[in-house]
C-alpha cells in the first residue's frame, strides 16, 4: 500500500561506502499547535539520532487528528527510513496515534498480554482501581513490538515495515520518552542503521566580534562538505562556530576536527573564550584563580547582572570580593567618591566617571582588579544618564544615545576604558554590556 | 506554477458562515534538526495566530537546504492559506530563505532601497564598517513588502501570492521575530482573515505556593469544557493558570473569562502577583512607586540577581538606590557592619546576619526599605556559609544544607526574616531565592 523509496544517500569516501539512514520526527498534539507547549521532544530526539549517526531532515507537528496524522506518516515513510512519532498514546479519546498507525500501515490491533499485565500491576501497586480506558493501551498493531514504559502506562511501539522502513511511536511526556529512547530504542537503532560512524560536535565560542566579521574570516570553512562541516550560530554578544565530524569512532572524529579547530584558532584566536559548554564567566573565573587575582565590580547600567553572572560559577567566592550597584549618582558620590564636579562636567555616562568607579571599587573591595560599567540601558536615557535633570542628549555638546556604555578596568598597574554602542531593548543592552565587561576582564587580566 | 487549493473549511453556525483561515509554520535551520536549539518560534506564532482566530494545523522544520525548503513551501501553500517561515534570513551563505522563496514563487530579487538605507544606518550608529554580506539582505522578491526589523538587519517579507494565499518570512532570532510580528504582521493578518471569532487567553500568575497546592484549590476549574477552559503551568518559583475563551469578539471573550478569573482571585488572592505579561519585579516596582518608597538591597547567595531583576524594569532608578553584593564576610563586616561576633556565633547563613544586613543596607543606601539575602547556593556549602573554615553542616549543632536561605526585610517600622529550603542546582536556588525575596517585597511593603 505504501510506495517505498529505497534510494538512500550514499557517499564513497576513502574506499568505503557510508550508508546514511534518514529519520524524521512527527510530534502529535493540539497543545503544540496552540503554542501551549514547546516541542522539546524533537530537539531531544534529533540530538540523540545525530549521535547515533542517523540524519534528521524533517520535523513536523500535527494535531490529534487521524486524517492529518495519517498523511504525515505516509509522507514520512516516503521520504525517510525511520519515522518516529511522539505523543497521542494516552488513554483518552483524544489519543489517536495507535489506531491511526494501525489503519495507515494496515495492521489490525491485537491485545499484548505482557503490556496488559504491566498496566494492571502498575495500578495494583498504587492501590488504584484500573480505569477501563487504560486497558485500551494494551492493544497494539499486529507485528509491533511493545516498548516498556517505566514512567507511565502507555507502551511505545516499534514496527519493522520492511527491511528498510521502520515506524516508532513514543509517548509525549519527556520524562517517559527519554528513558524509553535510551533503554529500548537507541540500541535497536544502532543495529538497524549499522552506522559505521559516529557524529562528534565541537563548539568554538567567540565574543567581541560581530557575526558578519566572524563569517568573513571563516567563509571558506563554512563551505566545507561532509565528513567535516562548520556552521555558524549568532547569539546576543556571542558567535559560535560548530565543527561537526562524521567518522568511524570518537577518536577518528576528534582527529578530523582538530585541524579545522586549529585553523579557526589561528584566525580568531584572541576572540575565542571557550569551547562546548564553557561559559564566559567560567573562563574569567579560571583566569582569576590561575593568576590569583581578586575582583570587585561597580555597576551602573548593568544593574547587578555582571556580579550575578560571576557568582553563577561555583567557587566564585574565592576571587569575587564585592559588587556594588551604584544606580544613583548619590551612591556614586557617597560610596565610590565620584566627585560632584566630574558628574556635572562629564555626566554619569562618561569615560571619566567609569574610570573613577573602577579605581574606587578596587580600593573599597580590597581587590586586585576593579571593573565598572556606566551607560544608558534605555528605553529613556535622559534621567539615568546625567545628573540634576540634564539631558543625556547633547550633554556637553555631544549626543549620548541609548546603548552608549563605558566599561573600565583597573588593575593597579594599568587602567583601560572602552566605549561601546549597543543596539536593542533594555535587557539586550544590559546583556551585551555584561558580555563586553566579562570579555574585558578575560583579555585584560 | 503553484497549484492552489481554494477550498476552505467553513462552518455554519447560528445563521452565519465562519470562514476559518488556515496557517502553517515552517521553521528553517539545520541547528533545529540537530537538536541544538528548540523551536520556540513555532509556539510563539501559534499562540499569536490562535488569538487572531487563525487555525494552525501544521508545523514543520527543514534544514538550510533549498530543495527541501522549496518542497515544504509548495506543500504548505497547497494545504494552508498562510505560510509563515522563520529563520534563514541572515547575511551568511547558509541563509537560503530569500533566494529559495524567489525561485519557488517565481519572483526575481530586486534591491529594496529603504531596507538598504536602514541597514547602512544601523552600522553607522554602531560605528562599525558595513560588511559586504549585509547589503545582500536588502534584496527582496519582486512585489514583496519588506518588513522593518528594529532589532537586526534582516528585513521580513510579506508576499500576497493570490487573494487567498499569503507567504510571510520572518527572522529566526525570537527577539527580532516577536516585535516584527506584533508591529508589522498582526494587524495585516487580522484584516486578511476577517475571522468571526477570537481566542483570548488570560494568564493568572502566582508565586509562594507549590503547583500541587494551586491544583487542589482550582481542581474543579481545570475540568471546565470549551468555550472557557483553564490550564495549569508550573515554572521555577511560579505557577500560572491560563484561562482561555473562544468568542465572537474580544469583549465577549473577556466577559466569559471574568467570572472564572474572579473565582481564582477569591481562592488564591494573596498569591497572585500579576496577569499576562506582568513580571514580579514589575509589580514590585509599581508598589514602590505608588507608596513612594525607595529600596536598597544587600545580597549574599543571590549574588546580584535581585538587583539585576529590579533594574530590568525601565524607570527603576526612581526607587532603587543601591545594591551591594556582600559575597565575602570581609565585605559584610566592613560595609554592612555585621559584627565579627555575629558571624562567629551564628554563621554567615543565619537569621541574625540576614537581619543585620537588611538594617545596614537600608541606612547605607539612605532608602526606606532594606532587603537582604544570605544562604547556601551550592553545590558545596561548607565554605560560603560560615566563617573561618567552619563547616556549614552542624554549625552550632544545627545542619545547614545546600538550599537554606534567609531573606530579611526592614522598613524602619518593622523587620521580617523568613527561612527557606530550596531544591535544585546553583542557578535554580539563586532564582527561587530571588523570587521569594521579590515576593517578600511585594507583600511586605
Amino acid at each position: 500500500m505504501l510506495k517505498l523509496n529505497l534510494k538512500k544517500l550514499t557517499q564513497i569516501k576513502a574506499g568505503y561506502i557510508i550508508v546514511f539512514m534518514k529519520a524524521e520526527i512527527i510530534a502529535i498534539g493540539t497543545e503544540l499547535l496552540l503554542g501551549d507547549i514547546v516541542n522539546s521532544n524533537a530537539s531531544y530526539l534529533s540530538k540523540k539520532l545525530a549521535e547515533l549517526g542517523i540524519d534528521v531532515y524533517h520535523h513536523s507537528t500535527v494535531g490529534d487528528n487521524p486524517g492529518r496524522l495519517s498523511s504525515a506518516i505516509k509522507l514520512g515513510l516516503l521520504r525517510s527510513d525511520i519515522v518516529i512519532t511522539t505523543g497521542g498514546l494516552g488513554p483518552t479519546v483524544d489519543d489517536v496515534t495507535v489506531s491511526t498507525i494501525s489503519k495507515t500501515v494496515g495492521r489490525k490491533l491485537i491485545l499484548d498480554i505482557t503490556t496488559a499485565k504491566r498496566i494492571k500491576e502498575r495500578f495494583r501497586r498504587r492501590h488504584i482501581k484500573l480505569p477501563v480506558n487504560n486497558l485500551r493501551q494494551a492493544y497494539i498493531p499486529q507485528g509491533a513490538v511493545a516498548l516498556k514504559n517505566n514512567e507511565g502506562t502507555a507502551p511505545g511501539l516499534f514496527i519493522r515495515l520492511t527491511a528498510e522502513k521502520y515506524l516508532i511511536a513514543l509517548p509525549g511526556p519527556p520524562r517517559e520518552l527519554a528513558p524509553m529512547f535510551e533503554k529500548e530504542i537507541a540500541g535497536l537503532l544502532k543495529k538497524i542503521s549499522g552506522a559505521e560512524y559516529v557524529i562528534k560536535s565541537r563548539f568554538i565560542k567567540i565574543t567581541g566580534l560581530p557575526e558578519s566579521k566572524v563569517c568573513e574570516k571563516v567563509k571558506d570553512l563554512l563551505k566545507l562538505k561532509p565528513p567535516v562541516t562548520v556552521g555558524i550560530y549568532a547569539k546576543l554578544g556571542e558567535v559560535d562556530l560548530k565543527i561537526m565530524a562524521k567518522a568511524q569512532s570518537q577518536t577518528h572524529a576528534m582527529k578530523a576536527i582538530k585541524p579545522v579547530e586549529k585553523t579557526i584558532h589561528k584566525r580568531l584566536g584572541g576572540y575565542i573564550f571557550g569551547v562546548d559548554n564553557q561559559i564566559l564567566e567560567g573562563t574569567v573565573g579560571k583566569i582569576l584563580l590561575k593568576n590569583r587575582k581578586t575582583l570587585s565590580i561597580a555597576e551602573s547600567c548593568t544593574g547587578g547582572l555582571i556580579s550575578s553572572r560571576i557568582t553563577d560559577v561555583p567557587g566564585s567566592s574565592k576571587y569575587f570580593k564585592m559588587g556594588l550597584v551604584a544606580y544613583s549618582n548619590q551612591t556614586k558620590e557617597k560610596l565610590l567618591g565620584v566627585p560632584d564636579e566630574l558628574l556635572t562636567r562629564y555626566g554619569a555616562v562618561s569615560k571619566e566617571v567609569a574610570i573613577k568607579m573602577a579605581r574606587s571599587i578596587r580600593e573599597l573591595g580590597g581587590a586586585d582588579i576593579g571593573l565598572s560599567t556606566t551607560g544608558i540601558a534605555g528605553p529613556t536615557g535622559a534621567t539615568s544618564a546625567t545628573r540634576r535633570g540634564g539631558s543625556a542628549k547633547n550633554f556637553g555638546g555631544k549626543t549620548k544615545p541609548v546603548g552608549l556604555v563605558y566599561i573600565a578596568l583597573c588593575t593597579g598597574k594599568k587602567t583601560i576604558c572602552k566605549k561601546f554602542f549597543f543596539l536593542g531593548d533594555r535587557a539586550s543592552i544590559k546583556w551585551q554590556a555584561s558580555q563586553a565587561a566579562l570579555n574585558l576582564l578575560r583579555v585584560g587580566t
